[in-house]
């Protein structure tokens, strides 16, 4: 099988062996946004001919390449959603002459005032991620960080937080810039000072605005400023995500680190399975439904 | 007198006669950072030199004139600070030979966290209202909105919230930005929806990604995303802020009708003084002061 999570911003394709283990990766900056439409097969086939070459499908995909300005609008799929849901979901496609593909739904969840939530792609991760997690609370941090609550097996709902974004914008566009002279690295310190102050109970809106205080009275150097606003914004995410108990985090190398500090700062139980891993287990546990199933 | 409102973007020149009347306004968009160090004497000359031959002055100025990057770098006064400690802390300077000149310091405060805060200028037009707004909760809306507690005719503690800049950023620089088509103009409807969703209780970080949901499941106009934006932010500030029983807001025409709104929705009394007068009340006030002590 080969799984393919392509999202917004990159394509990144797992050949799995038929164990399950990852044997091979191909990552691009090649997001759906950057591909024309109708040029999804092409791209597809430009990165892993070599596997399909190989008979290495089919191919599983999730992500934003389900979404309107994807290869195939995939309905969302609404909470709750397991396995089942998204397999029976899923929709099926030709990669080339010999390889069948499938593009797995998202899912969507509506909160008790009726607004909407979406996600595509990390619903694959946490279904693949439920020998190790189990039922409770994932966290899947990012640009747009997913605080999912699951039970049954199923993600009953969950909750889209812009942190990432936003701590972009605020990094690249607003006043905060003029007190940051690197956004690479973490400073541990300040990350953590950032966390505490968070947690202390304040607003956000006012928080931010401190940045620029501390700066400016020297309390806070340049280099440190916005490992500062990443604990801010990241403690604020954790204030009002409110995981209880347990919390099982599907990340990066950069951002576990960063999520397991606060969630350290924050008294919070945390595991962290290979995000890697959860999404090729994820797509294969749906072929195999699929195929079980008799499709 | 002329009272100058010197900021980070605007310049601002009241001419007030001797009974306390705006009697001529020069306004331009020079704020300090558009001028060059050693040029403020010239600027100021250049928009109002007709009124500095007619002997209007002295010229008492207040805002971001008197930071590090304005004419004169004045320090902050700590709160608590009424007239007389601003009065204490200002600066003297002559505006050319026949007219003197005092920039006015801004206000300082710690929290109980020992994080600083600081406003330059609004300490002004409180100080200015208090005939009109006693003792209480003073806010001022803008790009940092100023929540302020005010006792005993004293700024005795104030926060700052990054409310119009964060509204500037997202409409501009984030994905929110491509749910937006129109960004002047305000949409009653869906502020109060924005204010309501607030008030709600929620996670900002998350309902800010609403903003994207709801446009994609077309549940929100793009011509009215950036209301429902201004709504959120604004409701979420209000709540945190908590102003309790009354507030005075000192804000430009089209703010002091957002924030009426959103004041009412959450049920809480507010007046609205005239900024301008407030700021030339406080001025006078503070020159009078000076006058009286010998100075």
């Amino acid at each position: 099988m080969i799984a393919v999570d392509w999202g917004t911003s990159n394509f990144r394709a797992y050949r799995v062996a038929a164990g399950g283990g990852v044997v091979d990766v191909r990552t691009a900056p090649l997001g759906i946004l950057a591909v024309a439409p109708g040029r999804f097969a092409s791209v597809l086939d430009e990165h892993v001919a070599d596997w399909l070459a190989d008979g290495a499908g089919p191919v599983v995909m999730c992500g934003m390449v389900g979404s309107r300005q994807g290869w195939v609008e995939v309905p969302y799929v609404p909470s709750p959603a397991g396995l089942a849901e998204i397999a029976a979901g899923a929709q099926r496609l030709r990669v080339n002459a010999a390889t069948s593909g499938l593009i797995l739904p998202g899912v969507c969840c509506r909160d008790a005032a009726g607004v909407l939530d979406v996600m595509r792609g990390e619903e694959i991760q946490i279904l693949g991620a439920l020998d190790a997690g189990g039922d409770g609370v994932y966290c899947l941090p990012g640009t747009h960080t997913k605080f999912a609550m699951v039970a049954g097996q199923q993600i009953v709902s969950f909750r889209t937080f812009m942190t990432g974004e936003l701590f972009d914008v605020l990094c690249r566009h607003s006043i905060l810039a003029k007190t940051m002279d690197r956004l690479d690295g973490t400073d541990d310190a300040a990350f953590a000072d950032g966390v505490r102050r968070a947690r202390a109970g304040g607003a956000l809106l006012h928080d931010l605005f401190g940045v620029r205080t501390r700066a400016l009275f020297g309390e806070l150097p340049s280099a440190a400023a916005a490992s500062y606003l990443s604990g801010l914004l990241i403690g604020h995410e954790l204030r009002d995500a409110a995981p209880a108990g347990h919390v099982t985090v599907l990340a990066s190398e950069r951002l576990a680190a960063l999520y397991a500090r606060a969630l350290a700062l924050a008294g919070v139980e945390y595991t962290l399975p290979d995000p890697v891993r959860a999404l090729t287990r994820g797509c294969a546990a749906i072929l195999a439904l699929l195929r079980e199933g008799g499709h």
